[in-house]
């Protein structure tokens, strides 16, 4: 196998795999070549990443001896990104009863929520999260994009639990918005005692469900490492939680207007 | 830029976003080469691919040219991730009282479910499905693997409907297992009218909720082109539906004997 047939395999199994640790002997092994060959494709891996800013290829020195890719975003390629989701968000035939926004198209969008997924693995990589943890529904689809970004496993909290969790611990918790007392709960081998955890949600208003599964980590023994949201509600005013990360801000749904005021967040335009 | 990193970064661009159509003149343009060079560069990825056994490079010819990765797998390669998830539902530790068994682990895992996106995607690819529908809840992560492989938006449908998601289509359905009515929803807006719909989830009995979203599918005039399933109980006998495909066969829980009986579909293994 020739150069340019080496470096798109070995192309391909990095970025399908983001965040994995893969051994470079096992690649030189596989092509039957020198190792320092192969740091030299890996090498030219690495310098078209950086060129044309598609992300990092992060070499690990040692014995062992490791390479992955690192699915790094610019600022700027996350806020286009984000302006992209707050756009299709504008479109005034989303406008529901009440003052609700369809979103559900793009919630479970992988093409939208694929770099949403780089733009929180890059905001929270190097807390060395060990789980992604989120709480059904809406939310599953942008965690696991995060899980899949960071190349960690996924927690789903239930509403209700289910027989197949085993046993499980259940906990009330007060949303914010609405003020009803609700349930969530999670199976009791779902997470192991001591984990360092990343909570991801698709939406959030008070931020009472964050709270929720915030508390219900220090029942599990789990530090709470980050708390990525993609859209934020502008209402109401007073927030249950503060050192959350949202990407997108929902100001207002003007009815009367039929508009929606939408942007990203200022840390992402500043 | 050489030929090396022109084909890292070809390879990223196509890899990350499988079953999409690139245009091959924007690459061409990206990196200021003539089509013919490009189409070189293009040769030798998808030979790579091919030599490898990593999927297929497809080349759409006429004026507007295209290319595309297909993540297809070999009945070898789809045996062996499923046979990976078997070997882990075979550990005694997943039995629950009254005979469940723990997998909420695995049907939220992008290192699993990954492999099972593309094994659905080479199955049911040439049928030209145009949405991936799943169920709420553990059958989200597979869809959206599938969804991703295919390239295609997913659609969830709900247990209980949301104010979010405006007007909605209701119905009951008979779980075939439990024997309860149960209700399914989905948005009008979810789905276009005359779409071809691909049904995926993570577990099935006697096959009432496939039933039931077939049915639903119907309400909203769409066709069904195919139903996958994860993981198919070897009990009841009688099943609702006959036209899907499933991976993994869970003959029976032994509690007794703290036995899981479970191996790959036959289709795969023959």
């Amino acid at each position: 196998m020739r150069r340019a047939h080496r470096i798109a395999a070995i192309t391909k199994t990095l970025v399908e795999r983001p965040h994995h640790v893969f051994s470079v002997g096992e690649f030189a092994d596989l092509f039957g070549v020198a190792r320092s060959t192969l740091s030299e494709d890996l090498a030219i891996i690495r310098q078209t990443c950086e060129t044309l800013e598609m992300g990092k290829i992060e070499t690990i020195p040692g014995a062992v001896g490791g390479v992955r890719y690192l699915p790094l975003l610019t600022k700027e390629q996350a806020l286009s990104h984000v302006e992209a989701i707050c756009q299709r968000l504008r479109d005034p035939q989303r406008i529901l009863a009440g003052g609700f926004i369809y979103m559900e198209d793009l919630t479970s969008s992988h093409e939208l929520l694929r770099p949403i997924g780089s733009i929180f693995a890059t905001a929270f990589g190097d807390r060395d999260p060990e789980y992604v943890v989120t709480v059904e529904t809406a939310g599953i689809p942008v965690a696991l994009q995060v899980a899949q970004a960071l190349d960690l496993p996924l927690v789903v909290v239930r509403r209700q639990s289910r027989p197949t969790e085993g046993p499980v611990l259940t906990m009330n918790f007060l949303s914010g918005s609405a003020r009803n007392v609700e349930t969530m709960s999670l199976s009791r081998r779902a997470l192991p005692q001591g984990s360092r955890v990343l909570l991801i949600d698709d939406f959030m208003k008070a931020g009472g469900t964050l709270r929720g599964l915030s508390d219900l980590m220090r029942e599990f023994e789990c530090t709470v490492v980050g708390k990525g949201v993609l859209i934020e509600g502008g209402w109401p005013d007073e927030k249950l939680i503060h050192d959350h990360l949202s990407l997108i801000y929902l100001q207002e749904v003007d009815i009367k207007e039929q508009k929606v005021v939408v942007q990203p967040a200022d840390w992402i335009t500043a």
